[in-house]
């Protein structure tokens, strides 16, 4: 939708952010494609289109321009969870709020764009650590501190009975996501599962979490 | 220890196996410095001090000697969890004997040459999928299974309450390793776990799986 604001400007900014966009698209399809390593900003340059002088302007180095990848990878899951905490914060059932929280997210983790970025981020985490770590921060530790600090608000409602609420953030997605996403991880990207199968694991993993976690 | 046979097969039988280790330590070496794909059969029987032909004698194609490697890292794993079958066949107590297992799996799983091969697969497994599920079959899938009939025993003896024997293996293995397994796989090989801490996650895994799955 067109923004309110000098049809200059926004035209302007509108032209940046597809630039942007389109960059971004051309990198993550060199970078799946050749590897962190192999990538070449030229190969990149020249799939979307655009100049280096382009890229390094907008992104500035291979790295800096991955981890805008991840980041904009990563953003999905985080608005997934900024969602969730405000009707965790609100929920008497709380059950029933976590299991639709664990629905979307291992719909949306177990997208194949999400889990070839998550693979060739461990690919490349050995020899580049700095880069897994954006990873890591941005997704799995982002998203356990903002679920820690709704299991202790849910404790002091007693709803809840956690005494480590970041351990338990971990409990609750890694038994979410764990069978989907390490069957992918082993067996590549021809393993696809129904919505059927990923809301059973949603399901019963929300129903392990509450009886290990739940007040009563 | 010598063992009692005659001593020229006996000879034989361990230059053989020398020759075996030989080759394996030296592949494992290049494949995790070179990638799967760079990899050269050349370069693996330079370091091994061994000749192409004696490698394709013992191993086949390159695919067989990795395949081979994975099978042989896991052993340990698997040999952990038959030893783990039989002590949860004759325990009373459940929990605590799912607590020294739990233990000993994740001190296991967290070994730096494990996971380095645990990147290693899953950074090929897009491009080929047959090297994934080799480790997948060898490793998560064959615990699962032997867990899974050890929970369905428990469920008669009234030890434990499991309806899904198989995804709750699944639960019990990944509350166990997710934290430090995916940190490494993220944060790359310079993290390091106290003892005390892996120990810790090994005790809230079971507590939580435990309050999930116990019978009473």
């Amino acid at each position: 939708m067109p923004k309110a604001e000098p049809p200059q400007a926004g035209a302007g900014e509108d032209l940046a952010a597809q630039t942007r966009r389109r960059i971004m698209d051309a990198a993550m399809e060199v970078f799946l494609r050749d590897g962190y390593v192999g990538a070449k900003t030229d190969e990149i340059a020249s799939v979307a289109g655009a100049s280096k002088q382009t890229i390094y302007k907008h992104f500035g180095r291979k790295e800096k321009l991955f981890e805008q990848i991840i980041l904009d990878r990563l953003g999905g899951i985080d608005q997934l969870f900024q969602a969730a905490l405000g009707e965790l914060a609100i929920t008497d059932d709380v059950e029933t709020t976590l299991t639709a929280v664990a629905r979307q997210f291992v719909h949306a983790i177990t997208q194949p764009s999400h889990l070839r970025v998550r693979r060739l981020v461990i690919a490349e985490a050995g020899r580049f650590p700095e880069l897994g770590r954006a990873y890591f921060e941005a997704g799995p530790e982002r998203v356990h501190a903002a679920l820690a600090s709704s299991f202790e608000q849910l404790t002091h409602r007693g709803l809840l009975r956690i005494e480590d609420p970041v351990l338990a953030a971990n409990h609750f997605t890694w038994l979410v996501v764990s069978i989907p996403v390490n069957k992918v991880m082993f067996c590549g990207e021809d393993v696809h599962f129904a919505p059927a199968e990923l809301d059973h694991y949603a399901d019963t993993a929300v129903r392990a979490f509450a009886a290990a976690y739940r007040a009563s």
